[in-house]
Protein backbone atom coordinates (compact mmCIF):
# COMPACT_ATOMS: atom_id res chain seq x y z
CA UNK A 1 0.00 0.00 0.00
CA UNK A 2 1.08 3.44 -0.74
CA UNK A 3 0.78 6.15 1.44
CA UNK A 4 1.39 9.56 0.69
CA UNK A 5 2.23 12.28 3.22
CA UNK A 6 0.80 16.09 2.44
CA UNK A 7 3.23 18.32 4.47
CA UNK A 8 5.54 15.48 5.01
CA UNK A 9 8.57 17.81 6.13
CA UNK A 10 6.93 19.06 9.11
CA UNK A 11 7.30 17.81 12.61
CA UNK A 12 4.58 15.35 12.61
CA UNK A 13 5.23 14.57 8.84
CA UNK A 14 8.70 13.28 9.24
CA UNK A 15 7.93 11.57 12.42
CA UNK A 16 5.23 9.73 10.77
CA UNK A 17 7.62 8.48 7.84
CA UNK A 18 10.01 7.18 10.59
CA UNK A 19 6.97 4.72 11.86
CA UNK A 20 5.15 4.01 8.43
CA UNK A 21 8.14 3.47 6.09
CA UNK A 22 8.93 0.30 7.01
CA UNK A 23 5.57 -1.46 6.99
CA UNK A 24 4.26 0.91 3.96
CA UNK A 25 5.75 2.75 0.86
CA UNK A 26 5.63 6.13 1.57
CA UNK A 27 5.97 8.78 -0.56
CA UNK A 28 6.39 11.86 1.52
CA UNK A 29 5.10 15.08 -0.49
CA UNK A 30 6.02 18.90 0.56
CA UNK A 31 5.83 22.47 -1.16
CA UNK A 32 9.49 21.67 -2.14
CA UNK A 33 10.69 18.57 -3.39
CA UNK A 34 14.06 18.63 -2.93
CA UNK A 35 13.74 19.16 0.89
CA UNK A 36 11.31 16.25 0.38
CA UNK A 37 14.21 14.41 -0.90
CA UNK A 38 16.50 15.56 2.06
CA UNK A 39 13.63 13.97 4.83
CA UNK A 40 13.15 11.08 2.43
CA UNK A 41 17.11 10.12 2.37
CA UNK A 42 17.02 11.15 6.34
CA UNK A 43 14.31 8.17 7.00
CA UNK A 44 15.90 5.82 5.29
CA UNK A 45 19.52 6.28 6.44
CA UNK A 46 17.51 6.77 10.03
CA UNK A 47 16.30 2.93 9.77
CA UNK A 48 19.37 1.76 8.20
CA UNK A 49 21.30 2.21 11.72
CA UNK A 50 18.38 0.45 12.88
CA UNK A 51 18.44 -2.74 10.71
CA UNK A 52 15.06 -1.68 9.64
CA UNK A 53 14.37 -1.26 5.92
CA UNK A 54 12.46 1.87 5.07
CA UNK A 55 10.84 2.85 1.57
CA UNK A 56 10.39 6.50 1.29
CA UNK A 57 10.52 8.85 -1.27
CA UNK A 58 10.67 12.49 -1.15
CA UNK A 59 8.30 13.95 -3.71
CA UNK A 60 5.86 17.36 -4.54
CA UNK A 61 2.58 17.09 -2.71
CA UNK A 62 0.81 17.03 -6.03
CA UNK A 63 3.19 14.23 -6.61
CA UNK A 64 2.32 12.56 -3.40
CA UNK A 65 -1.24 13.12 -3.70
CA UNK A 66 -1.03 11.37 -7.32
CA UNK A 67 1.33 8.22 -6.37
CA UNK A 68 -1.02 7.34 -3.26
CA UNK A 69 -4.16 5.70 -2.35
CA UNK A 70 -3.88 6.68 1.23
CA UNK A 71 -2.85 10.32 1.54
CA UNK A 72 -2.46 11.81 5.15
CA UNK A 73 -2.55 15.48 5.65
CA UNK A 74 0.06 16.54 7.88
CA UNK A 75 -0.27 20.18 8.11
CA UNK A 76 -1.49 22.36 10.44
CA UNK A 77 -5.01 23.78 10.34
CA UNK A 78 -3.89 26.74 9.89
CA UNK A 79 -2.20 26.10 6.22
CA UNK A 80 -4.80 23.14 5.82
CA UNK A 81 -7.22 25.31 3.36
CA UNK A 82 -4.24 27.18 1.35
CA UNK A 83 -2.59 23.51 1.05
CA UNK A 84 -5.66 22.09 -0.27
CA UNK A 85 -6.22 24.73 -2.62
CA UNK A 86 -3.40 24.08 -4.45
CA UNK A 87 -3.50 20.12 -4.82
CA UNK A 88 -5.83 18.24 -7.18
CA UNK A 89 -6.73 14.65 -7.86
CA UNK A 90 -8.06 13.43 -4.58
CA UNK A 91 -11.29 11.55 -5.47
CA UNK A 92 -11.60 8.09 -4.64
CA UNK A 93 -9.38 8.57 -2.57
CA UNK A 94 -8.72 7.71 1.12
CA UNK A 95 -7.92 11.04 3.02
CA UNK A 96 -6.28 11.04 6.42
CA UNK A 97 -6.97 13.99 8.79
CA UNK A 98 -5.03 14.24 11.66
CA UNK A 99 -5.83 18.07 12.22
CA UNK A 100 -6.82 19.73 15.49
CA UNK A 101 -7.98 23.36 15.08
CA UNK A 102 -7.03 25.09 18.46
CA UNK A 103 -5.48 28.52 19.67
CA UNK A 104 -3.23 29.20 21.95
CA UNK A 105 -4.62 31.70 24.55
CA UNK A 106 -3.32 31.16 28.23
CA UNK A 107 -3.92 27.67 27.77
CA UNK A 108 -5.34 25.63 24.48
CA UNK A 109 -8.81 25.35 23.29
CA UNK A 110 -10.66 23.65 20.15
CA UNK A 111 -11.27 26.61 17.37
CA UNK A 112 -13.48 24.46 15.23
CA UNK A 113 -14.01 25.68 11.54
CA UNK A 114 -17.86 26.85 10.45
CA UNK A 115 -18.07 23.57 9.24
CA UNK A 116 -18.15 21.74 12.56
CA UNK A 117 -14.83 20.21 12.23
CA UNK A 118 -10.76 19.91 10.10
CA UNK A 119 -12.27 16.37 9.06
CA UNK A 120 -15.79 18.46 8.04
CA UNK A 121 -13.68 21.11 6.40
CA UNK A 122 -11.53 18.35 4.75
CA UNK A 123 -14.77 16.33 3.26
CA UNK A 124 -16.19 20.20 1.79
CA UNK A 125 -12.67 21.13 -0.13
CA UNK A 126 -12.02 17.68 -1.68
CA UNK A 127 -15.45 16.61 -2.96
CA UNK A 128 -15.20 12.50 -3.20
CA UNK A 129 -12.42 11.89 -1.21
CA UNK A 130 -12.90 9.17 1.35
CA UNK A 131 -11.82 11.57 4.41
CA UNK A 132 -11.09 9.88 7.53
CA UNK A 133 -10.17 11.43 10.97
CA UNK A 134 -7.05 9.66 12.87
CA UNK A 135 -3.47 10.27 14.46
CA UNK A 136 -5.24 13.09 15.98
CA UNK A 137 -3.48 12.78 19.56
CA UNK A 138 -0.21 11.49 18.74
CA UNK A 139 2.19 14.29 19.67
CA UNK A 140 5.06 15.02 16.99
CA UNK A 141 7.88 14.10 19.69
CA UNK A 142 6.35 10.55 19.23
CA UNK A 143 6.17 9.53 16.41
CA UNK A 144 9.95 11.05 15.85
CA UNK A 145 11.12 8.65 18.79
CA UNK A 146 11.90 5.33 17.58
CA UNK A 147 13.39 4.05 21.14
CA UNK A 148 9.91 4.07 22.50
CA UNK A 149 6.62 2.31 21.15
CA UNK A 150 3.50 4.28 20.52
CA UNK A 151 1.39 2.39 23.15
CA UNK A 152 -1.69 5.14 23.16
CA UNK A 153 -5.56 4.92 21.85
CA UNK A 154 -6.42 6.26 18.51
CA UNK A 155 -9.91 7.71 17.43
CA UNK A 156 -11.20 6.77 14.00
CA UNK A 157 -13.64 8.65 11.94
CA UNK A 158 -15.76 8.40 8.82
CA UNK A 159 -18.42 8.18 6.78
CA UNK A 160 -17.20 5.87 4.63
CA UNK A 161 -17.00 1.91 6.61
CA UNK A 162 -14.02 0.68 4.03
CA UNK A 163 -12.30 3.27 4.42
CA UNK A 164 -12.52 3.74 7.87
CA UNK A 165 -11.39 0.03 8.15
CA UNK A 166 -7.72 0.61 6.22
CA UNK A 167 -7.21 3.64 8.42
CA UNK A 168 -7.89 1.14 11.29
CA UNK A 169 -5.58 -1.52 10.09
CA UNK A 170 -2.90 0.88 9.42
CA UNK A 171 -3.48 2.37 13.17
CA UNK A 172 -3.36 -1.26 14.22
CA UNK A 173 0.00 -2.28 12.73
CA UNK A 174 1.80 1.19 13.86
CA UNK A 175 3.87 0.71 16.76
CA UNK A 176 1.40 -0.29 19.72
CA UNK A 177 -1.07 1.99 18.32
CA UNK A 178 -4.88 0.78 19.42
CA UNK A 179 -7.99 1.83 16.71
CA UNK A 180 -11.25 3.22 18.08
CA UNK A 181 -13.88 3.21 15.88
CA UNK A 182 -15.27 6.63 17.01
CA UNK A 183 -18.29 6.86 14.14
CA UNK A 184 -19.10 9.25 11.84
CA UNK A 185 -17.15 12.39 10.59
CA UNK A 186 -19.97 14.30 12.67
CA UNK A 187 -18.52 13.49 15.96
CA UNK A 188 -14.77 14.33 14.63
CA UNK A 189 -15.08 17.57 16.52
CA UNK A 190 -14.47 16.14 19.99
CA UNK A 191 -11.72 13.80 18.71
CA UNK A 192 -10.20 17.04 17.25
CA UNK A 193 -10.47 18.65 21.14
CA UNK A 194 -8.67 15.90 22.53
CA UNK A 195 -5.39 17.29 21.84
CA UNK A 196 -5.69 20.89 23.30
CA UNK A 197 -7.40 19.38 26.39
CA UNK A 198 -3.90 16.84 26.62
CA UNK A 199 -1.43 20.22 25.83
CA UNK A 200 -2.92 21.45 28.89
CA UNK A 201 -3.50 18.74 31.18
CA UNK A 202 0.29 17.98 30.17
CA UNK A 203 1.47 21.66 30.95
CA UNK A 204 -0.17 21.62 33.98
CA UNK A 205 1.19 18.25 35.23
CA UNK A 206 4.41 18.84 34.30
CA UNK A 207 3.95 15.55 31.76
CA UNK A 208 5.18 15.26 28.17
CA UNK A 209 3.19 14.48 25.17
CA UNK A 210 0.20 13.35 26.84
CA UNK A 211 -1.80 10.64 24.76
CA UNK A 212 -4.28 7.95 25.76
CA UNK A 213 -5.84 5.00 26.45
CA UNK A 214 -9.28 3.52 26.98
CA UNK A 215 -10.50 1.46 29.91
CA UNK B 1 -14.96 16.59 55.66
CA UNK B 2 -18.85 16.97 54.79
CA UNK B 3 -20.13 16.56 51.07
CA UNK B 4 -23.40 16.67 50.25
CA UNK B 5 -25.08 15.23 46.91
CA UNK B 6 -27.51 17.23 45.24
CA UNK B 7 -29.09 14.72 43.27
CA UNK B 8 -28.17 11.76 45.08
CA UNK B 9 -31.16 9.25 44.17
CA UNK B 10 -30.28 9.03 41.31
CA UNK B 11 -27.90 6.39 39.09
CA UNK B 12 -24.82 8.52 39.51
CA UNK B 13 -25.38 10.22 43.14
CA UNK B 14 -26.00 7.00 44.22
CA UNK B 15 -22.74 5.26 43.07
CA UNK B 16 -21.40 8.25 44.33
CA UNK B 17 -22.63 7.97 47.75
CA UNK B 18 -21.15 4.13 47.78
CA UNK B 19 -17.78 5.60 47.09
CA UNK B 20 -17.60 8.35 48.79
CA UNK B 21 -19.40 7.43 52.44
CA UNK B 22 -16.70 5.13 53.54
CA UNK B 23 -14.17 7.96 53.67
CA UNK B 24 -16.45 11.23 54.09
CA UNK B 25 -19.70 12.48 55.96
CA UNK B 26 -21.91 12.07 52.65
CA UNK B 27 -25.46 14.23 52.85
CA UNK B 28 -27.51 12.90 50.49
CA UNK B 29 -29.83 14.86 49.35
CA UNK B 30 -33.51 14.49 46.82
CA UNK B 31 -36.25 16.36 45.76
CA UNK B 32 -37.80 13.83 48.28
CA UNK B 33 -36.01 13.64 51.45
CA UNK B 34 -37.86 10.19 52.23
CA UNK B 35 -36.55 8.75 49.10
CA UNK B 36 -32.98 9.92 49.86
CA UNK B 37 -33.55 7.98 53.32
CA UNK B 38 -34.09 4.97 52.04
CA UNK B 39 -31.03 4.84 49.24
CA UNK B 40 -28.72 6.58 52.36
CA UNK B 41 -29.70 3.16 54.61
CA UNK B 42 -29.45 0.97 51.37
CA UNK B 43 -25.75 2.62 51.17
CA UNK B 44 -24.82 1.92 54.59
CA UNK B 45 -26.11 -1.64 54.76
CA UNK B 46 -24.02 -2.49 51.79
CA UNK B 47 -21.55 -0.79 52.66
CA UNK B 48 -21.86 -3.17 56.07
CA UNK B 49 -22.16 -5.91 54.24
CA UNK B 50 -18.30 -5.63 53.12
CA UNK B 51 -17.36 -4.57 56.48
CA UNK B 52 -17.02 -1.28 55.89
CA UNK B 53 -18.40 2.01 57.67
CA UNK B 54 -20.57 4.61 55.57
CA UNK B 55 -21.27 7.37 57.15
CA UNK B 56 -24.52 8.85 55.05
CA UNK B 57 -27.63 10.88 55.84
CA UNK B 58 -30.47 11.14 53.18
CA UNK B 59 -31.96 14.85 53.44
CA UNK B 60 -33.63 17.21 51.06
CA UNK B 61 -31.66 18.86 48.26
CA UNK B 62 -31.33 22.29 50.07
CA UNK B 63 -30.27 20.48 53.47
CA UNK B 64 -27.41 18.85 51.55
CA UNK B 65 -26.62 22.51 50.35
CA UNK B 66 -27.06 23.56 53.74
CA UNK B 67 -25.20 20.66 55.62
CA UNK B 68 -22.02 20.50 53.22
CA UNK B 69 -19.06 22.55 52.22
CA UNK B 70 -18.19 20.75 49.01
CA UNK B 71 -21.58 19.72 47.15
CA UNK B 72 -21.53 17.32 43.91
CA UNK B 73 -24.72 17.94 41.29
CA UNK B 74 -25.34 15.15 40.66
CA UNK B 75 -28.00 16.19 37.68
CA UNK B 76 -28.19 15.59 34.14
CA UNK B 77 -28.15 18.41 31.86
CA UNK B 78 -31.55 18.92 31.43
CA UNK B 79 -32.73 19.33 35.09
CA UNK B 80 -29.57 21.41 36.23
CA UNK B 81 -30.77 24.97 35.71
CA UNK B 82 -34.19 24.09 37.23
CA UNK B 83 -32.60 22.49 40.05
CA UNK B 84 -30.54 25.20 41.28
CA UNK B 85 -32.97 27.76 40.58
CA UNK B 86 -34.90 26.08 43.57
CA UNK B 87 -31.81 25.93 45.80
CA UNK B 88 -29.84 28.91 47.80
CA UNK B 89 -26.57 29.15 50.22
CA UNK B 90 -24.05 28.13 47.35
CA UNK B 91 -21.75 31.35 48.84
CA UNK B 92 -18.27 30.54 49.67
CA UNK B 93 -18.64 26.72 48.81
CA UNK B 94 -16.96 24.30 46.76
CA UNK B 95 -19.68 23.21 44.09
CA UNK B 96 -18.60 20.16 41.99
CA UNK B 97 -20.03 19.53 38.65
CA UNK B 98 -20.15 16.38 36.80
CA UNK B 99 -22.48 17.56 34.43
CA UNK B 100 -22.04 16.56 30.87
CA UNK B 101 -24.65 18.35 28.86
CA UNK B 102 -25.25 16.17 25.48
CA UNK B 103 -27.36 15.40 22.98
CA UNK B 104 -28.41 11.43 21.48
CA UNK B 105 -29.01 11.38 18.21
CA UNK B 106 -27.92 8.80 15.45
CA UNK B 107 -24.70 9.10 18.13
CA UNK B 108 -24.00 11.10 21.11
CA UNK B 109 -22.97 14.73 20.70
CA UNK B 110 -21.86 17.68 23.61
CA UNK B 111 -24.25 20.38 23.23
CA UNK B 112 -22.70 23.31 25.61
CA UNK B 113 -24.97 25.86 26.77
CA UNK B 114 -24.35 29.71 26.03
CA UNK B 115 -22.14 29.77 28.39
CA UNK B 116 -20.26 27.60 27.08
CA UNK B 117 -19.97 24.61 29.33
CA UNK B 118 -22.00 23.23 32.20
CA UNK B 119 -19.79 23.80 34.46
CA UNK B 120 -19.64 28.08 33.24
CA UNK B 121 -23.70 27.88 33.16
CA UNK B 122 -23.37 27.19 37.18
CA UNK B 123 -21.12 29.38 37.79
CA UNK B 124 -23.30 32.31 36.53
CA UNK B 125 -26.32 30.85 38.63
CA UNK B 126 -24.30 30.47 41.17
CA UNK B 127 -22.56 33.68 42.30
CA UNK B 128 -19.81 33.29 44.97
CA UNK B 129 -19.64 29.59 44.71
CA UNK B 130 -16.39 28.13 44.29
CA UNK B 131 -17.16 25.39 41.16
CA UNK B 132 -14.94 22.67 40.03
CA UNK B 133 -15.15 20.27 37.01
CA UNK B 134 -14.73 17.00 37.92
CA UNK B 135 -15.68 13.22 37.97
CA UNK B 136 -17.59 14.03 34.36
CA UNK B 137 -16.12 10.88 32.58
CA UNK B 138 -17.31 8.35 35.48
CA UNK B 139 -19.97 6.08 34.24
CA UNK B 140 -22.88 5.00 36.61
CA UNK B 141 -21.94 1.72 37.02
CA UNK B 142 -18.55 1.86 37.70
CA UNK B 143 -19.27 4.32 40.74
CA UNK B 144 -22.10 1.36 42.10
CA UNK B 145 -19.73 -1.87 41.30
CA UNK B 146 -17.88 -1.63 44.35
CA UNK B 147 -16.12 -5.69 43.42
CA UNK B 148 -14.35 -3.23 40.66
CA UNK B 149 -11.73 -0.42 41.40
CA UNK B 150 -12.24 2.50 39.14
CA UNK B 151 -8.73 2.83 37.55
CA UNK B 152 -9.05 6.22 35.26
CA UNK B 153 -7.84 9.88 34.91
CA UNK B 154 -10.42 12.51 36.13
CA UNK B 155 -9.59 15.93 34.73
CA UNK B 156 -10.49 18.47 36.85
CA UNK B 157 -11.13 22.19 36.38
CA UNK B 158 -11.55 25.46 38.16
CA UNK B 159 -10.62 28.83 38.88
CA UNK B 160 -10.25 28.57 42.51
CA UNK B 161 -6.98 26.97 43.44
CA UNK B 162 -7.47 25.75 46.45
CA UNK B 163 -10.81 24.63 45.51
CA UNK B 164 -9.04 22.64 42.84
CA UNK B 165 -7.20 21.16 45.10
CA UNK B 166 -9.82 20.21 47.63
CA UNK B 167 -11.32 18.37 44.76
CA UNK B 168 -7.99 16.68 43.54
CA UNK B 169 -7.60 15.68 47.09
CA UNK B 170 -10.98 13.59 46.95
CA UNK B 171 -10.47 12.32 43.85
CA UNK B 172 -6.88 10.64 44.39
CA UNK B 173 -8.80 9.24 47.81
CA UNK B 174 -11.39 7.94 45.85
CA UNK B 175 -10.85 4.09 44.16
CA UNK B 176 -7.89 3.94 42.57
CA UNK B 177 -8.79 7.47 40.58
CA UNK B 178 -6.28 9.27 39.38
CA UNK B 179 -7.02 13.36 38.97
CA UNK B 180 -5.20 15.48 36.63
CA UNK B 181 -5.35 19.25 36.92
CA UNK B 182 -6.84 20.22 33.52
CA UNK B 183 -7.11 24.51 33.77
CA UNK B 184 -9.35 26.88 34.53
CA UNK B 185 -13.29 27.01 34.08
CA UNK B 186 -12.57 27.85 30.52
CA UNK B 187 -11.54 25.03 29.28
CA UNK B 188 -14.21 22.51 30.99
CA UNK B 189 -16.03 22.23 28.09
CA UNK B 190 -13.17 19.86 26.45
CA UNK B 191 -13.68 17.74 29.56
CA UNK B 192 -17.77 17.90 28.85
CA UNK B 193 -16.80 16.67 25.76
CA UNK B 194 -15.25 13.53 26.82
CA UNK B 195 -18.24 11.66 27.52
CA UNK B 196 -20.26 11.72 24.52
CA UNK B 197 -17.34 10.62 22.73
CA UNK B 198 -16.54 7.67 25.20
CA UNK B 199 -20.26 6.12 24.77
CA UNK B 200 -20.03 6.58 21.09
CA UNK B 201 -16.06 4.81 21.52
CA UNK B 202 -18.01 2.18 23.51
CA UNK B 203 -21.17 1.43 21.58
CA UNK B 204 -19.18 1.56 18.50
CA UNK B 205 -16.38 -0.85 19.97
CA UNK B 206 -18.80 -3.22 21.86
CA UNK B 207 -16.74 -2.22 25.05
CA UNK B 208 -18.62 -1.10 28.41
CA UNK B 209 -18.42 2.29 30.63
CA UNK B 210 -15.46 3.66 28.86
CA UNK B 211 -12.78 5.61 30.95
CA UNK B 212 -9.55 6.97 29.89
CA UNK B 213 -5.72 7.38 31.48
CA UNK B 214 -3.38 9.29 30.07
CA UNK B 215 -0.47 7.76 28.96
Amino acid sequence: MKIGIVGGTGDIGEGMARRLSSRYDVVLGSREAEKAHTTSECTIGLLKQRGLKSSCTGVSNQEAVDAAGVIILAVPFLHLESTLSGLSGFEGKIVVSPVNPMEKKDFFIPVPPPEGSAALLVKKLLPGARVVTAFNTIAANRWKDLDAEIDVAVPVCSDDPDAKSVVMGIVNGTSKMKAYDAGPLAVSSMVESLTPLFINVARYNKMRDVGIKFV
